[in-house]
């Protein structure tokens, strides 16, 4: 029974202007998840941890990748290693720590195996008595790293789809050139602010969330007073190698349009006074404004769960400088908060009867139905 | 293995005066509780809200139906009206406080999309650019609605069943006329008091505690105590038209059995002294004395958990003249606290194998085997 | 990808001094957990309750069995009985309380129905109004009781496993003879001292910890400073008939070394400054000391939580003379601790793909192999 008029009944096909969603089950079914652990989250470049959380050799954190608990840390030769955080023997963790700093091994604390920080077993205690195991055997199980924009990605898939074309990639083709995002320098900047937010929502609808912006006009009005266009509805997404830009009477992205800091290094005329925002699927998003670059990382814990952590990373110099970053990160922190509010709402509306066919996207919001047919087809789900 | 003598053997089939109850798995199985959903809850008349609390054009609440929220609001026009609550855009919540008021629309928080009290779109941000999209297709899903007894009462079914079979004549069989109830003018009532209980027992146990009285002797001394009869073990509900007899000591429906307050308008000396209950299935207790009438709306939240609200009528000069209710009240409080803890004591024996096959109704009981009868037809179980 | 040489391939077979252990979904997928329930805890002798827990008639005990609230109680003449705890009627639990005491029966507090310890129905509302009901057909459920070392043993399988052979038989195989844990006169002992251990991990990670000393220089520095011989990773259990011997510089069974108490009664000079470990299938720890004994009663109450009850024993002159104990019991609570933050250390791991297929029993651990393949063929399961 839809409140319509009588002659229009609510059964007629939507018009061209409105695309589907995803069916409301894809946001709550634990069996969905679980697929999309297992083909999407375990078997993509998962952006785990930042490089300089692993200053030293010995250094490590832990990160929930999918279903794993995936063990990060640097070795003596400053490489980054990447294990599932699994003993061989009996399955202890080795680290529950979410970071902390070994000497030269990590040990496991229930019967002491020791393997080295490249995963090798070192040491077990009476192996004198098995002279037929083979060391080489027994070592952590290993996972796919690769370093890029600061961060250590890592790859749960025996066989990594390529890095360059799906990561690398992603960034080039929304900027619209490879070139852009390394302008930013990321890889040199230094960590201003760390933000955890637990979010009650499943993680597409985060991403849906970041990709569009047809919300901003009703629920982003700082965002909105310092990039005026999203008012409008489009997102900086929309467009190719767009850069939303700064009000004329703002000097800066800040939560009251007040000046930041000096452009960093490499940033060029074309992308002063603009923020460019790109979402690296399945889990990272990018935020590149002339003096600093916010970087989320997601970390979808279950059907209705997701942690988020944001990064704010700033020039060295106004790190090390002490200066005050409150008015840079709030306005980026308000959003988020805003954000993860909506998306909390939308949550328990996608078991209702109402959106068992999913919802609506409208002409702004058109590129969200692209995520959904990748989605779709990881899952191996037939074309809606 | 039974503490039996050994030549009595517990598998003998039950005597005739015992009637078997449901078994044990139908208060403890999700797939039982999620049909339940489906088939009762969200197919019958479901007494939601009272409808003095939407006093005014612009008030709402929200109700958990079935799997459902439901949004009631009244209208400009004073009607009452009420609405999956759920964006037909992307799916957000609409309202997720349990009440409130607006002027004139129902605004979504997320994007904007904006309906009226009846339920029809009337604007979205950048809708010129969707010209395809017809308005009239995209209002809100409404749900039937009907007041009566000053409550608002809806079914989710696409065809509900008649109101007067299933609601009005499931009083009137109990009180054995149409026109009893019209005597306590319960619409005409105010509210003296609303206790909310949060009760960790299937929903079923709390209609069988409220239809028998074999254990008003057990738990109930304040009852028995203003109702002797309840002593017998005989629910008022046992006999068609049947009202249970204050004591001859008893000068008021009171936990102390202290005067109450004047007869309510159209009480008459049939009904004078004594005490009505009705069961309305699937939620609702209706309970009548001559000087206040007491309504339970009971909102099942999971198989082992039940959200009961219990308002406590009276006159408006009683209520308005600010007298104090809290002997009136605190003797139905009791038998409430009675009861809700007498169900959650059987709850956890629901998945006991002692309870695999159920249950007995002794002949005071035999009346809730039409209950189960009726649950088990509608969830189209074969006879036990 | 195992961090090994390129030439050692992780597919290889293990070699013989590894023994696989159970595939990490035996630790954490419910419906194996609910098979454990049905065909191990609640068809072994289960040892329930200490028997002075129940010192008068009418005292009475819950237990968590399974799947089932067991109550055991003790009757006017002295013996011991359990039954489900459950009313014949409409399933109540009889008692909620974890203990207590009744004068003569047991009565159902929201009907009335009234049971003496014997279990039998002797009482109920309106009996007069069911000629037809043979009270001998409505008494209490009961489960079979042994009581043996000063605990009381339930069975819910209708027809046990033999005492002598599971319970009995499982001690005197581990002593080496049936005589042994007889001269420690547990039945005479006074309870010194209880600590219960709520553990985040699965029952069958608390038996193979138990059985094993491989991990106790790596996590018991006080029982290897005591036992020495643990600190070579051979668990007392490991040898038929084996105690480890006390260092030598160690006066008595205490948190450090200094002298318990005299030795229990019987235990002769064979057992004198030794320590004998004993599991009991499925959930019984028993262990043996010159001057106490330390009983350990697992409750799995899911698959990653277990409830422990440990007990320390001591003679009742002990007991009486108020002497302080925490030396004594200071011990092995730490050791307690100390292993079940290894068991809730492994809970995460098992579900894991690192252990997917299991990991590997070390030669100290290969007695271990024998309870999973007791679990195993117990499940039914085909041979891993």
């Amino acid at each position: 029974m839809t409140a319509t008029d009588p002659d229009a009944p609510g059964t007629a096909a939507p018009p061209a202007e409105l695309l589907p969603t995803l069916a409301g089950h894809y946001y709550t079914d634990p069996a969905v998840f679980a697929r999309e652990q297992e083909l999407i989250l375990e078997s993509h470049w998962f952006c785990a941890v930042r490089s300089a959380d692993l200053a030293r050799p010995g250094a490590f954190r832990t990160a929930t990748v999918g279903r794993e608990s995936v063990l990060v840390c640097r070795t003596r030769s400053g490489a980054v290693r990447a294990f599932l955080n699994v003993c061989r023997h009996r399955g202890a963790q080795l680290c529950t720590a979410e970071s902390g700093e070994v000497r030269r091994s990590l040990q496991c604390p229930y019967h002491a195996w020791t393997y080295d920080l490249d995963g090798r077993l070192v040491a077990a205690p009476n192996m004198a008595d098995m002279p037929g195991v083979d060391k080489r055997e027994r070592g952590l199980i290993g996972v796919h790293v690769r370093e890029w924009l600061g961060y250590v990605w890592v790859c749960l898939a025996d066989e990594p789809p390529s890095f360059d074309e799906t990561v690398r990639g992603a960034v080039a083709r929304r900027l619209g050139d490879e070139d852009v995002v390394e302008r930013y320098g990321v890889e040199g900047l230094a960590l201003g602010r760390r933000i955890s937010y637990d979010v009650a929502a499943n993680w597409k609808l985060v991403v849906e969330n970041f990709m569009e912006c047809y919300h901003c006009g009703t629920i982003h009005p700082e965002l909105t007073e310092v990039l005026p266009e999203f008012a409008e509805g489009y997102a900086a997404q929309y467009h190719v190698g767009h850069g939303a830009e700064f009000g004329s009477d703002v000097d800066g992205f800040t939560v009251d349009g007040t000046a930041g800091f000096g452009r960093l290094g490499g940033v060029g005329e074309e992308q002063d006074r603009r923020y460019y925002a790109v979402t690296v699927r399945p889990q990272v998003f990018l935020n590149l404004v002339p003096d600093h670059v916010i970087v989320h990382r997601m970390f979808p814990l279950a059907p209705d769960r997701t942690l988020i952590e944001c990064d704010w990373l700033y020039s060295p110099e106004v790190v090390e400088s002490g200066t005050d970053l409150s008015h840079s990160v709030e306005l980026f922190d308000r959003v988020n908060r805003q954000d993860f509010e909506a998306c909390e709402r939308c949550q328990p509306a996608m078991s209702s009867r109402a959106y068992r066919t999913g919802g609506v996207l409208v002409p702004v919001e058109h590129h969200i139905a692209e995520f959904h047919a990748w989605v779709a087809d990881l899952l191996g789900d037939p074309p809606e």
